[in-house]
């Protein structure tokens, strides 16, 4: 397996606050955004901390989706790093984003497994949920 | 709990091939990893692949700890992010890849929860097991 991979590193701002600390939706947006982005789900992990916050895991064939869910602040820390060529992480992340009703975000891609390590790209979104 | 949080991302190059493909020991070097920072552990998910490779996570309750491994390049790919400001995740950085006898390493150093992602400190060693 060639050891290129993708990493997007996510910011959110602004999400839903009950969606934030509701386990089961975040358990399954994971599952389901590790999905649209073409990947096999390997294990899930989360967890609910007291008295609130989620931190929690998918760990796919090509990697990994974590979050650590700050319900208090409606900020969820988000990473999504995909191996290979064949995956786009930006689709799991923009589906996440979504999700959570982020109403700002920034998010940097940096190369894993080539090398030194730089910022790829970065994005910067306001009003990612206007509706 | 504060959102602030301090995420070190390390490729290590030039590993012990045996140790990469050692689920037993992988799971036990990352957990002792966290307890020597000073984390909780919460979850541990680790999976090992077919026909090699390892990919796994400590769940703490500051946040976590992820490895890839590619026995076949040498080369592990491992996050440690820590929440707060009472941990030093590069104790535990430090401790991994002593563990996996990588000969060289790049690491940055991402705040997380602060705003805008920077590259805070970037450390790239040559003979870190050199005995």
């Amino acid at each position: 397996m060639e050891t290129m991979g993708r990493h997007i590193i996510a910011e959110l701002w602004g999400c839903a606050v009950d969606k934030l600390n509701n386990l089961q939706y975040i358990e399954q947006v994971f599952i389901d955004a590790a999905h649209l982005a073409g990947a096999e789900v390997v294990k899930v992990a989360f967890h609910l901390f007291a008295p609130q916050g989620i931190s929690g895991v998918v760990i796919i064939s090509e990697s990994h989706l974590t979050i650590h869910s700050f319900p208090e602040h409606g900020y969820a820390s988000i990473d999504v790093y995909t191996c290979g060529v064949r995956m786009d992480p930006n689709v799991a992340v923009s589906y996440i984003a979504k999700s959570l009703e982020a109403k700002s975000s920034e998010m940097i891609e940096l190369p894993r497994g080539m090398g030194e390590i730089q910022i790829r790209t970065r994005r910067a979104l306001k009003g990612l949920s206007s509706s």
